[in-house]
């Protein structure tokens, strides 16, 4: 595939573009070694150490990163000059706001924060949502917002590590936490959604990111989701799993 | 004060319109109850518990933010179209950045990094900052850049609790880390920096809000900055505090 005519500074050096395969296999990498399924909340709630109030909070927290999505990906749209890119992009935004009130992902996201106990009335403001998981859910929309099409598709590739990640939590869930049950059909729908997607997305990043440049660019793109999904976590396991962290103004559960 | 024919959403019911002095009794007591003095990572470092370890993260997180002061700053002086107020300010970015290379708050903070024991070139490429840290500080980047020059000013007034802050902090780190002795010249410096700084802002945003709703802005302008600089103790604290916990990717003190 080198050929000597190509200068490296305007096109990446041909001979070092990863196959296919090689930027999936990297992509894969960063997932096992980067993605949340590693996170030290995660493996408490896996392990059914969460009290119910904590399980409140992950959900109540988390809804910020979901309310997001759909704007994330509307900013996403927005970049594309392809009616077909657009149109194979926009199920996501109907995935997650549904064709009327009372369908798509974040009505059922709120139907999980209310099996835990607390009401919509409490989520859906966000007033009581950690400033930390404020913070990188932001840093995920200007990521987005400030990158070119390419690298705000890359960063939609976590997905490919969340249909094994969601089929264990719900197991988890069942077992650890039987309240949650009733509220569970968010993941349902993700079980099928999330492959499709990341499967959408890796073509495309593997088709478009034509130097070996663009490409590492792309698996940086995955790393800095990785740490946006990661800090959220963080976040909500320094506030509420040890006593004396919820910041000031934060969502305080009203149960153990 | 009051007119019936001033219309509340136009200028705000000038009847509500706090005092200067009840304004800055607000302000005060948003710090009282919000300002970073009061976290536990403070606390720990105050009360002698930190490792030498967890100072070296300390100074090369809160490097990041140091860094992006003079950022800020510009960010700042962008928005005035009054030469009087830029000349003001602008000794904010000749604080930080001094006048040559060697001087200036940036330089200092390095310093006192090295003190620490750590490399300069450790510090300023910021490759080992927390992704927590890193968001919250760009969003007190995005704040400022996206919000008046009112909201902007207000989101300094942290100032006017930062001196008692150092002055306890210098004490205690004579105490207790001696080996940072000879890098504390930045604290030194913002005694007297600081409350002029906040001087100066407390007297525009009391002179320049002048409704009710812009001063319950200016309020809640420094309830957002408070919760930016909370939010980088969270995340180191989180992480350094505690086994186990460092992200993916972050810096990893070679003592404790």
């Amino acid at each position: 595939m080198a050929t000597e005519s190509v200068t490296t500074t305007a096109t990446g050096n041909e001979s070092d573009l990863l196959s296919r395969e090689e930027l999936r296999d990297r992509l894969l990498t960063v997932g096992e070694s980067r993605y949340h399924h590693r996170h030290p909340f995660h493996l408490r709630m896996h392990n059914g150490e969460l009290s119910r109030g904590q399980i409140q909070a992950w959900a109540l927290n988390r809804f910020y990163y979901q309310s997001r999505i759909p704007i994330k990906d509307s900013l996403l749209l927005a970049k594309s000059e392809d009616p077909a890119f657009r149109r194979a992009w926009r199920k996501r935004i109907l995935d997650h706001d549904g064709d009327q009130d009372g369908y798509g992902g974040v009505e059922k996201w709120i139907q999980l924060a209310e099996a835990s106990g607390i009401s919509r009335e409490q989520v859906i403001p966000c007033t009581g949502v950690l400033p930390g998981v404020r913070y990188a859910v932001d840093a995920y929309l200007a990521l987005v917002r400030d990158s070119p099409l390419l690298i705000a598709v890359a960063s939609s590739l976590t997905e490919l590590f969340s249909r094994d990640l969601i089929s264990l939590r719900m197991d988890k869930m069942r077992l650890h936490y039987p309240y949650l049950t009733p509220g569970l059909a968010y993941f349902v729908g993700r079980l099928t959604q999330a492959p499709e997607d990341a499967g959408f997305a890796l073509d495309y990043v593997s088709t478009h990111a034509v130097t070996r440049a663009q490409q590492e660019q792309v698996i940086h793109a995955l790393e800095q989701k990785c740490a946006i999904l990661w800090a959220q976590l963080d976040a909500i396991d320094y506030a509420y799993v040890a006593p004396g962290n919820i910041p000031p103004g934060c969502f305080v559960p009203d149960c153990d």
